[in-house]
């Protein structure tokens, strides 16, 4: 059965069968392939852990006709009626940031809406904390996420009730970009009363699940959804937060892979900043107080170095790399002189222009290109 | 005249003739001793800022009898008068603690009050602010001194409206004694609207000042004064600050000499939090959220290290730490074996148990002594 099986498609079985952040199954999956561990669990060779999505459990000896009948024609017909694309790495949509995740990056994401995933993480910054918020939090939140849209940078969330909603909320407000990671599947709105606020997410943003279809909002998911959350931002912000709360995993995970963390502080007569005072004070987190300073971090961060490199240079892909190197510093270059100094069809070489274009590296300028000034 | 002035009166003259904290005069009385420095004075042989105390300037040539009528006399009968005491180095009620100013350690220091200040400053905080605090500083002041009281710490503070104040009398609401450190001359109560709570505070604790005797209290003398409270203190809380603010400076001479420095965060929106929230993000102050946690720091620092030697130890004189090492750690010894272990007459031994006593390093049983358990 060796290589019978399509990357996406074994990708996307994973993604129906098994939960995800398993690092154990990342690593066969490093090692092996997806099409090699998704022939195992066919074959019964290697077990599974239960899956919630749809479609129910693999049993050992299902053919590969009947993995196809069962979970990706079901997946592509839901995908088509609701809109959703199934992204994987290698795709022009596919967040390259993600590998700071490793054994832990997700099988492949259901995103849905208007924005390009990959381009809008690029300048993102994750906007999280308490449900039960307070106003002083949710107009912490609103207010950051409006100025994080003013200055052109797209604020990621989970879609919760309190400091997610009003992130998203001040975001859309501002006429910006937001992205909302669920931790449950893209079709299933979570919680149901922001069914509209997702909606309104999707006409300029994008929606982001790394969950089956159909997959319900359970408490773990939410968890190993926070990684996300941090991986898909440069930096994360946590506003407001009991001492016990889902926002300080959020906070370890983006600590985790090296990301900016920072979080306001607020009276110390309120529970729902003493989690912001304690990773502030106990976990080396940033102590921010304003929107000017939460970028003034993150932009210190992605700053060009010494070697003038800057770090978004790092999530270009060699295609994009080959082309920014091929395209003159002074003068203008036609694109044919780009593709062929970069060994690329006409058509590549546009391609990673208009991507090089959208990060701000290089310039359009009459008929032909030249490098961005920094 | 080498040698014919008595140091305590050629340091109160000090006082009465210069601003305090001049390290250019306290390198040279540090070198050349007090007496020296005043006789050098009186000749008119090295010149001497203005004073702003009573009593006037000094005109070189002025003899050792003049300066007696003019300066000393006057200022032994105010003392009495109100119930003031000059107290300078080698006394028992000089806190040695201020050795850590070099110097900038005050020639000596006016004392009013029923509290022992040296006593006294080895268990203290400092907890200072705004003067325009907001009712979230004057609450987190009052509870925390309050919560200082209860544990046997004095409140060091500067007895100026907002947060000063609050720590002031939240000491003494909870019983528990406070330390005012004033700018101006310990007989001028100031700001004249706080004369009462001064008074309340002497009649358990203490007031102290460097200032001369009369001397009014001028802005310079605040940025002065906020080293002595610094220096009085194992710690220094900042409860509120402005971004500009003369709270900022007592953190910054409380961290020079190495004290534990401590802000409360606020409302991200108060401009009476900013100047904490710049103290713990740009000058490493601890964010502390309760006075548990202050308490935890600076009790923290004060723990025997791993020579089983504390930091209170740092602070006893030659006589006190030669009778400490004569008492025994097991067994209990009687006076005369500690005085003649430690070579010392038994006024002086004893003189020194009851110093090494209230410190908690050694516990009277009996007829003898032992060495307390830590």
């Amino acid at each position: 059965m060796g290589g019978v099986i399509d990357e996406r498609d074994a990708r996307l079985l994973l993604t129906q069968w098994c939960e995800a952040g398993d690092a154990a199954v990342g690593l066969r999956v490093r090692e092996r392939g997806p099409g090699a561990v998704v022939e195992e669990i066919l074959a019964g060779v290697s077990p599974l852990p239960d899956s919630a999505g749809a479609g129910g459990r693999v049993r050992p000896g299902t053919s590969l006709g009947d993995a196809m009948t069962r979970w990706i024609e079901p997946a592509r017909a839901t995908a088509e009626r609701i809109g959703a694309r199934y992204v994987v790495p290698g795709d022009p949509e596919w967040p390259t940031q993600l590998q700071d995740l490793r054994d832990r990056s997700p099988w492949g994401l259901w995103v849905a809406g208007a924005g390009n995933l990959r381009l809008l993480a690029l300048r993102s910054i994750s906007v999280v904390g308490a449900r039960s918020a307070t106003a002083y939090g949710e107009s912490i939140a609103r207010e950051l996420a409006a100025h994080l849209a003013e200055s052109g940078w797209l604020t990621v969330s989970g879609g919760a009730f309190g400091i997610d909603a009003a992130a998203h909320r001040g975001a859309i407000a501002a006429a910006g970009t937001t992205a909302c990671v669920l931790a449950g599947g893209i079709d299933v709105p979570y919680p149901r009363s922001h069914a509209d606020l997702l909606a309104r997410i999707r006409e300029t943003g994008v929606l982001v699940s790394e969950a089956p279809l159909g997959g319900a909002a359970m408490r773990h998911r939410f968890l190993t959804r926070n990684r996300l959350i941090a991986a898909l931002s440069r930096g994360t912000v946590l506003v407001e937060a009991a001492v016990r709360s889902g926002g300080r995993s959020t906070v370890r995970e983006a600590r985790e892979i090296n990301r900016v963390v920072m979080a306001f502080p607020g009276p110390v007569t309120s529970p729902m900043s003493a989690g912001c005072h304690v990773v502030i004070r106990d976990e080396g987190v940033h102590l921010v107080t304003s929107p000017r300073e939460v970028l003034a971090l993150v932009e210190g961060r992605l700053a060009p170095r010494d070697e003038g490199h800057s770090a978004v240079e790092d999530d270009l892909d060699w295609r994009q790399r080959r082309v920014l190197d091929a395209v003159p510093v002074r003068r203008v270059a036609p694109l044919s002189s780009i593709a062929s100094l970069s060994g690329l069809g006409m058509t590549e070489a546009m391609a990673a222009l208009g991507m090089l274009d959208a990060l701000g590296l290089v310039a359009r300028k009459g008929d032909g290109w030249v490098r961005a000034r920094t």
